[in-house]
């Protein structure tokens, strides 16, 4: 008889195909759920492997229009960084995928959700606060910390010995030394092999997927204008190229497109994990990078100065809780229902340059500026 | 008979210098001070200038290594940004600046200071806020803020008459319609004239001094190598070139003059002025942003999470009381002593490459890093 | 010819009355303004003073209702509370009052406002700060900071010998030691001679007129039922008296006389002023004191304790905002706007006794209260 | 062969007899500890009880000096308060506690250290904080949240039952419907059944021990002066009865015993735990109470306004630090350092009264007084 069903965060990969099969072990009824959230994957392949290994039901969502609305908009308003320089790519993308499991959890008739994210990292504890505070009677199955899951599975070893044993297909290629979370706002990389790990030595020119090379990129700038309205960007315009664009998805995508060819978004942090230990990463986050600069210029140009110090703070707070995992919680609607309240007048278009890796403010212009040209002068 | 004697803040230009003789026709003997904090200056020329004006006394002082000491350092330890962006070049020279005009006022039994700043910018502020904290008794004289004086001189064709009329060389070239304020830490660039004033016209391409247009910057990255103790650079070396520097004065020249070759720290914002108006202001910081991204980065390797969280707070409350003009002020004093201690432990290397205006950190190493390389993995 | 048409906030007492046959005197017709926000006094006898004296109107309105709903239900909401002991009773109130004077001023076509406050205190920057906000054009006439004003009634003496010689009605008792600013919500008392005007002597016994001396009030508490929706009192009852009352006036006054009946809510204490000096107030405040002491009850009972956190800051910052006049500004209106959101949830009943100056709660109950009875043994 | 030893929090009541005892079952060394931190106890009863039930060593000691100066003098410098109400009496006892705790396991070579706090509390977590902090290497024993003991300790009965069967004296009086936690600072009552549990049952009249019911208190004001230092009081001089008291506990004590004859100090709250839950506390925290409203008043008095502001932020974060058990953390070791700073001029003498469960300022004085008499009129 069947424990249950779960839903499980599948990403094709060889440690969520162990753990479906794993699960299957276990007694439990497995459904798959796959995120199109702008990752670089192929959809289909997985679909395939996980019928296969045997999933009950299989979804594979495309959720990039809401990720840009719902995640990605609020945090270009609140101008969010996380330690005055990360961008929040990872932490933002959980709680819009834990929002689609839990909706197909509860549709689904499923007690379970599973994923198979490690157990010291951030990333397990933004999708399990996503999921009880969607689904507070959820029970969460985390295999990473479960004692029979990980004293099985030592190493990489152990995990291909059990694929091939279970007829989960195998890579044939070798492991690279950095791990990668890809989505439509950006790469993380975290080193996996110790001379990467380490803070000291240097990432090597060939990891980056997202961004070109400085070096190698444009040796003339692309001049864009953003158009906000309420604080989010509403069109983007290529003047040279005579391109515009005007749907969030959209915008968002053509920025990453000439941030990407212009090697903007790029940084190599040390950050300080919601559990108390240091890790390091390297982020390309080309669009990201665009609207953090455009807004802020816009922002500052429309909104009263003791009103942006105060929403500094909160913004700044923002950045904190969504780091730790709490887009869901009183604490950050309240915060998200503020930040948006100052908002109101944060309209108007930026121009801007991007090139080499920079991105530079030209000029600005609002019907709500509050700029009085007499007075200055 | 006397009314006393004015310690005059003499820039060498058209408009000090007529407020120089105005103050004579007051009734005032005036000592002029020029302080050299790092600005591209004929300081032989201004001497003789005031001189053959009448000025009692001439002093000409080099501030440079205290500037970068006393006032620049702080701003690094706090990663000192007002609004986010602007870092605070012209802010944190003005104290310095003033310290030492009013002991020269106090030594030369002065009761009256001096300047020549507008009524209605920040630097004003900034000036006199020093002033009074450090000789509570002094009597400040604005000219620009004084009828009698404004109103005579309602433009520059009024200076210029005066000038003409009282001896005092002309310039020759026409006014530049930008005006400049240059110091070691930056140039900040402020338009004159209607089309450059307003927020939305671009800067033009030749405006720029301390930094190469990154259009014509290097096409090779230099890398560096900044070693911090206590917060603050202690030695710089460029490996490719086997060149290091150590002390204050040395390292920030140095970053300016790698950061300016790179095209490192130009940013066109608007800002909120003390007094409640915006302003757009092009700055160049080119040592300063290297700096900045250092700094962030072995303070956040080296420095309790939960510290830096309070710290960061400190380091806003800092920069806007900088801004404002508070650096003499029991708050501002509190403040930095405590962000002073939170450096303790902010020890190590910081590994980067500068290249077509930006800065890219490559990795860090530090005797204090709170890594623990096992637990993180 | 007329210079125009002044407002003057008029309160029947000899200053206010001084200025309005001034102002006539420098050539303009005043409208007198009295509001009733709840101090006691005889407003007949001044519309008739006020008239006799010249005033083309006179307008005597009754604002108390306004003043509970639109100013000190947002100060309850906020835990409102200036460097941790003034409530803020004279500071809420002045916004209140400017609102009406300023609509009057519109309505009657006149462009000029005025007021008989100090030139050293908060009290004419709260009123203009009011008036600017919602009346950018007025101009505003401060005698007390005008050298003909000033010079001309250098002390009590010459405004007696101005009122005499002009027919203004001249006080026959002698001036008491103490000033007082009385309205629904407190007394302030600020010292005017020199002995009480220090910190050290104490306040004499007798001062108080809205709160019993503890020593003498009742030798039983009397205990109320105060009921809270949207964090601001919708009912109050006394159970013994089986009393209850449900408008917003009716609540405050009721709490008002019971406080004050019990010598509830005197305090003694040294404010740090907008403009930097320190000032010693005695204040009684007996119905607010009641109410903070609720609303922090039952806010606490039913608030998420993080929002709680971030409402905390904000509370301290309408405080500020508050007592330094910016009522009207957009930091207030936003923080406002925050703070109001946050009492989505504050709804309950809170049970209290009133004793010998103290508010010992008793218990509360909620029907959103975030308790878990399970989780806490 | 022995498991280890392990250093017990003793206090002599029948839970921490029964884990005394259970320890020895399982295998381990027990040396007991006890902290006279002000608790009304009888020490050699306990002394020898835990002598008759087999620990290896016995100590109890005298804390309480150290209490006053190094818990809770930073509190009052703070003025410690969290959420507004609660003076953190319990918190900042248990880092003095297990201070004292892990410098017996050094000293005595053991590697274990063992509480009988609740696992649903915040004690435990206060506890432990300290523990890891001071001694990193140390195992905690925490019976009540371990399978094996709670298990098999299911209620009172059960440690009854092996209380007998181990010849572990047992309580003959039935058990109070409160629970308590008192020290020199203050007595905490969190009720154990039902009906107390709840919010909105009224604490009984005769539940309290260190305050008179303010209706029994004496119908005459005690007036006191007390001086500070540092921000911390060095003087309490009680004029009428001559008496003054001038070492810190001695003081405290003093302000204990005039408090608490006049029923001052008496809250009940709710409060947000560590971990979220509300829970209700009464608190009785007579000298405490008395000496935050003196502190805040010659603080407000000595303070430049903007440092307090900043010092006021400082606070609360110390608050809420202390509350959640950091009082051991690089942050609160950061914030201590920077409140200590900020009191550097707080220094004066305050005069109060005391009555009937209030504490009323009358006057202050002070060699630092930022106050300018001739400002201010």
């Amino acid at each position: 008889m069947s424990k249950g069903t779960v839903v499980l965060a599948y990403s094709g990969g060889l440690d969520t195909s162990c753990i479906l099969v794993w699960l299957k072990e276990q007694g439990y009824d497995v459904i798959t759920f796959l995120a199109n959230i702008g990752q670089d994957e192929d959809f289909k392949a997985a679909q395939k492997k996980a019928e296969s290994l045997g999933a009950k039901k299989v979804f594979i969502e495309d959720l990039r229009s809401e990720f840009v609305e719902d995640f990605i908009w609020p945090t270009v308003q609140a101008n969010a960084v996380y330690e005055d320089r990360y961008l929040l790519g990872t932490a933002v993308a959980r709680p819009c995928i834990g929002r689609r499991q839990v909706e197909i959890a509860r549709r689904e008739g499923a007690q379970f959700v599973s994923h198979g994210a490690t157990g010291k990292g951030n990333d397990q504890i933004r999708f399990e606060l996503t999921c009880y505070a969607l689904y507070p009677e959820v029970k969460i199955i985390a295999p990473w910390r479960i004692p029979e899951f990980y004293n099985r599975f030592r190493g990489r070893k152990d995990l291909m010995e059990y694929a091939q044993k279970h007829g989960i297909p195998v890579p044939v290629t070798p492991r690279a030394p950095w791990s990668m979370d890809a989505n439509l706002m950006h790469i993380r990389w975290v080193g996996l092999v110790a001379c990467f790990y380490v803070f000291q030595s240097h990432a090597p020119a060939d990891l980056y997927q997202m961004t070109k090379n400085p070096e190698d990129s444009p040796n003339a700038p692309d001049v864009l204008e953003i158009e906000f309205r309420n604080g989010v960007p509403v069109k983007v315009t290529n003047e040279k190229e005579g391109k515009s664009k005007d749907s969030p998805l959209e915008i968002f995508s053509y920025l990453n497109e000439i941030g990407g060819n212009h090697g903007v978004g790029r940084i190599d942090i040390v950050e300080n994990r919601f559990i108390g230990m240091k890790s390091r990463g390297i982020y390309e986050t080309p669009g990201g990078t665009i609207l953090l600069k455009a807004h802020l210029d816009i922002e500052t140009f429309t909104m009263d100065k003791e009103v942006r110090r105060i929403k500094q703070g909160l913004g700044i707070k923002f950045s904190e809780l969504v780091y730790n995992g709490f887009w869901y919680s009183p604490e950050c609607d309240f915060v998200r229902h503020c930040i948006a309240k100052s908002q109101d007048n944060v309209e108007g278009k930026v121009q801007l340059s991007v090139f080499k890796g920079q991105v530079y403010i030209l000029g600005r212009e609002s019907p709500k500026s509050l700029y009085n040209e007499e007075l200055v002068r």
